[in-house]
């Protein structure tokens, strides 16, 4: 694991996924760029000392100089996000897959350049688009895939945060602090953070690609940098339509994505506060309420459920289902056997660059007085 | 009651709201520009063969010569949208305060004209914005009033509807018929009749005007004559945004209306398909579940509800509410008493005015390639 | 009218819903036992001097002395319940139908001459059992009957309300009062006012009667004169148990009912809170949402909404189709037709006699060592 | 871990708990009473050959031979409930700790025992009553400790499930087999499996004892041997009355948990469905919805959460945070520390004798014609 040491947010969410399932075991760390929280970190997690190391390039050299049933599989990078790409790159060099958090990089750029590194290797990317990982949310793109509801007309996606609500950078808030801070957070704030969630969680769940957007950005709190506001229209290839929401001063709010699909027939319903139930609406028969857990779905969802129907599974469970899937795949590869269409269901490079290239759309349509911005990547 | 024969729709619910305090009582009808229809509708609604009328003119016209004490106070004009403006003018030519449909009138030009006799005639006006009358939209309100969150920083309001999915106005039911129908609606299909129900609760819910706007605006369904779909994004004119959504085409959805709005301190959140509540959210304490029917209410929510907490109170109660401060005004004018400021808030001219004018603006921007369309009355 | 005057609670509601339909006129009324009260609330509701009584017996000879087309049609009785027996019989033998609250007498013994009564002179009696009116419990009602979820085996009704959590009774609050007073209420407080809800709702939504039950039922509130708590189990003719829970010191607790039952195939769940919504549950798909206002319900629910799904009806209209179906039935007997099943489906005198036998078996059940008290009528 | 091979579905619940924190590793196991089946269920979790074993017995001594850093430090055991008591006696003489699934032996006799045999060690014990692990029941049982709602005086739990709705030991299905045989299950089916977890959580949130109950018990399915379903009044130590309800034949329930408790000034619910919701009711103000993750809530409840308000964590967070709490307080204790009172906050023997009580006394009370059975231990 790069990055991810005992002051940080993110790195603790993906060691709780990991460990779940009891396939991966961390062995190896470079938990911090400051060398004593380093190596503190190292030692609360158990790693053996000469596995703590302060810097990832050290890391990534000795653990590929290691024999091949001792050194890691694969490497997790949970650094701010202008600290993606190099140690990304290296990994790749080294032979060693990656795990990375989103947004996948620094600029759409660099993006690309991964999607060739990976080509060129053959290795797996998991991007931690977390939303994915749900077992209803797989539902429901497995309903969409099937025609259950016709053709796709609308989609409504709304990812409605309060946190920002305040000038917390100001404080010191190292989380706040560095999402709005441009020079590691990139173009974007709110839209890197949490309308890439929203754009993938669109894109995912109705298999289809947006065409072009028009938006509107915000920085509403006074003094900010970055964005903490926006919204789109957004053009799908199917020549359907939608609406993107993603703020971070919907105070009172706490993290509750949400997604609606219209067909022609009927229509799909998913919100985070409500993880584990899908509802699918009907012209002209009552809305029915999928859950997760249940004997009638799709075996993408079941896939990635672990305890019956009525036993809530949430937040660290779909992110273990990213890693399970990861695993599951890289160990088939490894083994020379062909993945199962359920564990291939990941996301990775493709998602990546599509999320930067939504960045990099979204902000310059904010700034554009014409209505609609080509989606370009 | 000048339309709302047996054939219509939403003149039964204006019977079943001005029935329903027992203050009101309906003695003359021009029900149905068939006159078999106005002459059967008006005897099932009990009304004395002597004042079933066949055209509106012969009823105003001889409403009017009745003596004080026995003639229409008021009329309610309950037509589609083409024939609000000429019953209504006359109406108040004859002296009789007007409750109407919304939208308004079959263009702004004409709004502008009702104002300007309602002006010179002193007489009352009732447009019914029914979302207005529910006790808990009205306490939404007085806390924003009453600066309960802060500044208003963000206002997202939807109105989902499924009933026009399919091209339901080939199959001649007459809602569809002439809703979707350029000469009898005006420039906008949904956006005239929903969209300017999500725009006013947004207006009044918060207090503030939109001063521009962007919108996309699409006919989903083929064949269809005017938009059944759209969004815009609002600015207001203090600064904040907003997100309008309004649709007939999300299958599957009923009428759940919806508006949340957020402050610097916190966030407000109420819909239609739990219209008792509204949820009242805070960015460090617990969410508050306001209710109707409760003691702790501000003025303006409590006067509008007839039964206590836990008995639910529905669409029917808040159009009585409409029409029961209409009343209550209109008498205390005749008596020469001040109306209290609780019964004076129902929706009238200026709001008319302003729903003209989002219809006007929508379209116009929705045909527009620049982004931002001043809102212009 | 008899009772019912400015001070009270239930009339008012009972006018609310009787005006609603436009098919009934309130003309005369005896409203309060003091004099002053009565007439200063006749003229309030606009009734004609000569139509003002002060006592219900000068009422109901003045009025059986009126010409067929001017005297009343039938006559409300919402005075406390040690005053419902009497002006029943009176109005019974003046030829009047009569409508009454709930529970329908001080005692069994009256319930069941009120039967004979009735019998005798082929009039019809409503009992004011609201929840029976919504067009939800009506669905569900029919689905059991129609052997959807196959034989009954389980029921739950729950009737938690807080109101009486404090010693509200010494405060002088009118409706604490006379409610648990024991020469007013009759045997029961908390079990006759809501209990005999729940009850009645129980027995109407399975069509099974309960054959025995054991219950436990307390006083909380110290000071007390009545029960404010109880429970029961109860079994039913078919084989089936059922709990039944009911309380006035569940504080903060408003009013929602809630009655689930379980047959062999599925489930279903109907609360208060959301009147326009019956889950209906299955063992190996997906839980259905029916909703009030669809095109897919049964003719008995459908007969009973007034506006399409999404416009929410409520308390007031569940109420006012008690009115409906026996202002239809009574219109139809008069008219020498036969009334539709649908209108014929409003609660009587039976449901009066079982639920003022749930009041004797319950309070000597609770008063009992023995776990059993067969139910006796 | 004992038990909870490949065909096992509590053991993996369990894996999935001890792995999540990275606390714990799995490194011994009997895993079936079949030496293939735990042979390869040991290898598939990755066990070394030598600590596969294949009966407890020789785990319990070979692991007790090995030196004190190597060797186990507690042991879970999984196994049916009539395969508890013995190797918990013996692992406890062999000096592990011992966790072990509910109900915690075959007979309330066999609890004793083990208590004492706790005493004379001083070891520790984790009995798996998963939801006294969730965070919004921590807070519940704080907010009462505090007294925040005055005097409790009424207590409402609930357990329904649907699962046992058919015949389904007749199928053959694993689960439904031994829980419904009386020789492995015990004298209770239904009020074992979950009626213990509905009693337990009652007892845990209320902080009170139940001294007395009356119940209904039956076998609602035909042909099978013990109860499925069942229902009991409560008295408790301080003069609350409560209503417990569990049953495995409410047809198209999942496991939804629902526990609601009143005091003189409010009321407290949650429910399973909405595990990471606690709604505190007022007498006169809105009710609040505390969340699990936010700020305000108490240490007891936050220490249980593991990510921000607005990332759901569910039933394997719940476990996890039994396990998380046990092995805080076992470590503590090997290291001579005291653990702190958030840690020691986990069910242990008490709570396992306490619900073997339950299971004596509410079978007895079930076969008695008494109204009323004292909850003897």
């Amino acid at each position: 694991m790069i990055g991810g040491g005992m002051d940080a947010f993110i790195g603790a969410v993906h060691r709780l996924a990991l460990n779940m399932d009891g396939q991966v075991e961390l062995v190896a760390g470079a938990l911090s760029v400051n060398p004593e929280m380093a190596l503190a970190s190292g030692r609360q997690l158990f790693l053996e000392e000469d596995r703590i190391y302060t810097d990832y390039k050290t890391m990534l050299e000795k653990e590929a100089a290691m024999p091949a049933d001792k050194r890691i599989d694969f490497v997790t990078i949970v650094t701010p996000n202008f600290v993606h790409f190099d140690p990304a790159m290296m990994a790749l060099d080294k032979g060693f897959n990656v795990v990375i958090e989103k947004p996948i990089t620094f600029s759409l750029e660099e993006a690309k350049r991964l999607k060739a590194k990976l080509e060129e290797t053959g290795l797996s990317l998991l991007l931690c688009h977390t939303y994915n990982g749900y077992p209803m949310v797989k539902q429901a793109r497995r309903m969409l895939q099937q025609g259950v509801l016709g053709k796709i007309r609308k989609v409504y996606v709304e990812y409605p945060q309060g946190w920002l609500s305040t000038f917390l950078e100001k404080t010191g808030q190292t989380q706040a602090a560095w999402r709005t801070d441009p020079k590691k957070s990139g173009k974007a704030g709110s839209m890197g953070d949490i309308g890439t969630h929203a754009f993938n969680l669109a894109e995912y769940v109705t298999g289809l690609k947006v065409t072009s957007l028009c938006s509107n950005v915000n920085i509403v709190v006074e003094g900010r940098m970055l964005d903490d506001d926006g919204a789109a229209f957004l053009k799908f290839d199917n020549g359907a339509t939608g609406v993107l929401m993603a703020t971070q001063i919907a105070a009172g709010e706490e993290n509750n994505v949400k997604i609606r699909v219209y067909g022609e027939k009927g229509g799909l319903e998913w919100k985070h506060e409500d993880t584990n139930t899908l509802l699918v609406k009907w012209l002209d028969k009552p809305t029915e309420i999928y859950r997760a857990g249940t004997g009638y779905l799709d075996s993408f969802a079941s896939h990635n459920c672990r305890t019956p129907a009525g036993h809530p599974e949430g937040f660290l469970e779909a992110f273990a289902n990213l890693y399970r899937n990861f695993v599951l795949t890289v160990r088939a590869k490894i083994n020379g056997e062909t993945p199962k269409p359920e564990w291939l269901d990941f996301p990775g490079v493709e998602e990546g660059i599509r999320g930067m290239a939504f960045i990099e759309n979204i902000i310059e349509s904010g700034q554009s007085d014409t209505k609609w911005t080509p989606f370009t990547v």
